[in-house]
């Protein structure tokens, strides 16, 4: 079925996805939930007939500041997914959700009777939005009680665990995908590929840079047990992505350098990383990232013949996307596309016709390794290679 | 006198001058060219009367793209410095530029004779716009002949020389100053001010990149012996002081890498370097510079209130300064300033009113050390510290 499903959907695209380089996926794995997600379309797609899949049912995972002020809203406007149940240690702020977003009382569950999900026929998936470090184990036991699994980015904390993750929805025959929602995002998408068919002259350089500054110092994002490191963990991996996917290569070697100016607020994770990663095709992209400086959000990347830059290029939605070519500037208004409802709904039409995921768990666990490499080269100083 | 002077100068200035922090130097040091270009004025100075100094002669030396495009217009509009002499290997051309702008074919001299500049009154000062492995001879030379000299960037092609230039002119007691146009430009100095104010908070971050396609395979900067190195030397050298006059501060280490996407035409200088500077603050620039990407101009300097960013930031007219603080963004019109006319009336103050000079022989030795640990970071891919 799958080989079938696939075939026939690669026919009807025409043969472009073939034709697109990057690391083995194809422009239509991107590409085609702009459609299901009744967004303005990347490239050409095909839709199954609706009586072929059912709404996949979701329950969200954690209901913190991402499930409330992102996922759940995203639900709402996803045609290929719903939101169906919760999972949450606030029994309070789940009903509250529950009743706003009408769905069943019975479909709330807590951290113990998690693993009953497997017997409830509406939830379909989970989306994964709880702190890092618990990324693995519910995502492990998601899979074990027979659920597809979304998880947020990062994955995990560390190697090991993005390794059990993989290998726990392989065992249960589960989709495991990473909320890298960028990879849904139009003018993402056509920066990829304006980069991959060489349109300013072969890439030779990627710059990335995103900050914020982070405010209660209790929270989880601070604490290295939850979160597993500090601005890099959160949001130079945006960076780390960028320069990946920009490049459509993997990296060599990275060389990284960390540093706080608060030790008291940075006791235990770093509020600054510069780190510089090294292409194959020689091509070097020099990244930074902090918890300590407000708006920078953007990167750019730059060929013979000019580049290409969003700015904002990370956050949730208003991405402006400017073009140097050939001398002159082009620049487009703010996007307005949802990225989660679009990043969902792909992960449901992987699902329910059974395709491949443009972000699955190799993704995920490529940018662990990557980012325990610029960690080890922090501590020591060196230039580290990856393998 | 040259107490006198300036003590009466920065008294004028109204204590401003103290107050800036820029690593021992005045703003008045930089800003007070601008009212003797004739130019909008950047702060508060001071004219002495002029009958107190006559305008500075300055020879050129070599006519190459720079003299004829920038130096001789901009000695048009100088006030306090006019165009009296040219050194020249080629007696047409610099007959040609003579009678253009009105100089005597007495004061024509070849690499040969240029000795002879000593016994010409007409010539108080050089400027050394020849080749960078050129630049310690003539200075040399110059200052020998009892000539004041101002100097293209990159002073020149290693420490040694920097050093050997600086002792000459002192020896010679003649002022020496390189030609880094933008400690002389509105924006740029504006920038400094605001980053050293900490108008953002403390900076965390410096990035800078610049970049052209070269053209002409045969040109000197190509030439190992000629340029002393690739883009790092031409232009990676406006990130390097981008990032240093920005932070205030002077690198504790470096880290760089250089590769080259077309070996045949990059056989003896890199195409590509990208370079991190760590600085005592604890802030780390990131820097990058091509002679293979089309029209990277900018940097960047942020803080946790925000990020003062040009772009273009290191050409010659043009440049645009994008502010973003407390979550507003403003932006200038692009400069009409000429940098070349305020860089050499403010040598020629320099001389004139025995001032201290913002960019003198020893900013210029300190580059040529910063460069100098970026090649051997990039031969032994590992990080130099600086002494």
């Amino acid at each position: 079925m799958r080989d079938h499903t696939r075939r026939d959907f690669l026919k009807s695209f025409g043969g472009a996805a073939a034709a697109w380089p990057f690391a083995g996926r194809s422009m239509a794995q991107h590409g085609e939930v702009a459609e299901a997600a009744g967004q303005r379309r990347v490239s050409g797609s095909v839709l199954m007939p609706p009586d072929q899949w059912k709404p996949l049912g979701y329950a969200v995972v954690g209901i913190g500041s991402i499930a409330m002020g992102e996922v759940m809203p995203a639900l709402t406007k996803t045609k290929r997914s719903r939101l169906t149940g919760f999972v949450s240690g606030h029994p309070d702020k789940a009903r509250h959700f529950a009743q706003l977003y009408g769905v069943p009382e019975n479909n709330i569950y807590n951290y113990d009777n998690y693993d009953q999900i497997a017997s409830n026929p509406d939830i379909d998936a989970v989306y994964i939005a709880l702190p890092n470090s618990m990324h693995a184990e519910y995502t492990i036991r998601g899979a074990k009680a027979g659920k597809h699994v979304l998880c947020e980015k990062p994955m995990c904390t560390s190697v090991k665990d993005g390794e059990a993750m993989i290998a726990a929805c392989r065992a249960a025959n589960r989709r495991l995908m990473i909320a890298y929602r960028l990879h849904y995002e139009q003018y993402n998408l056509e920066a990829m590929k304006m980069c991959h068919e060489k349109q300013f002259g072969p890439i030779k350089m990627v710059d990335a840079e995103f900050s914020f500054v982070i405010g209660n110092p209790k929270q989880w994002r601070l604490d290295e047990s939850l979160a597993g490191g500090g601005s890099m963990m959160d949001i130079g991996i945006y960076c780390l992505q960028a320069a990946r996917y920009l490049t459509g290569e993997e990296p060599l070697s990275v060389y990284a350098q960390t540093w706080s100016s608060d030790p008291g607020k940075f006791s235990e994770v770093e509020e600054n990383i510069s780190f510089l990663l090294s292409f194959p095709s020689g091509v070097i992209a020099n990244c930074y990232s902090s918890y300590g400086i407000d708006g920078m959000d953007r990167y750019r990347a730059a060929g013979p013949q000019g580049w290409i830059e969003m700015e904002p290029a990370f956050v949730y939605s208003g991405l402006v996307q400017r073009i140097y070519k050939d001398g002159k500037f082009t620049t487009t208004w703010p996007s307005t596309w949802d990225q989660f409802a679009a990043e969902i709904d792909a992960f449901s039409a992987a699902v329910q016709l059974n395709r491949d995921i443009a972000t699955p768990g190799e993704e995920g666990l490529r940018d662990m390794k990557i980012i325990a490499a610029c960690y080890q080269s922090a501590r020591t100083r060196q230039s580290v290679a990856l393998t």
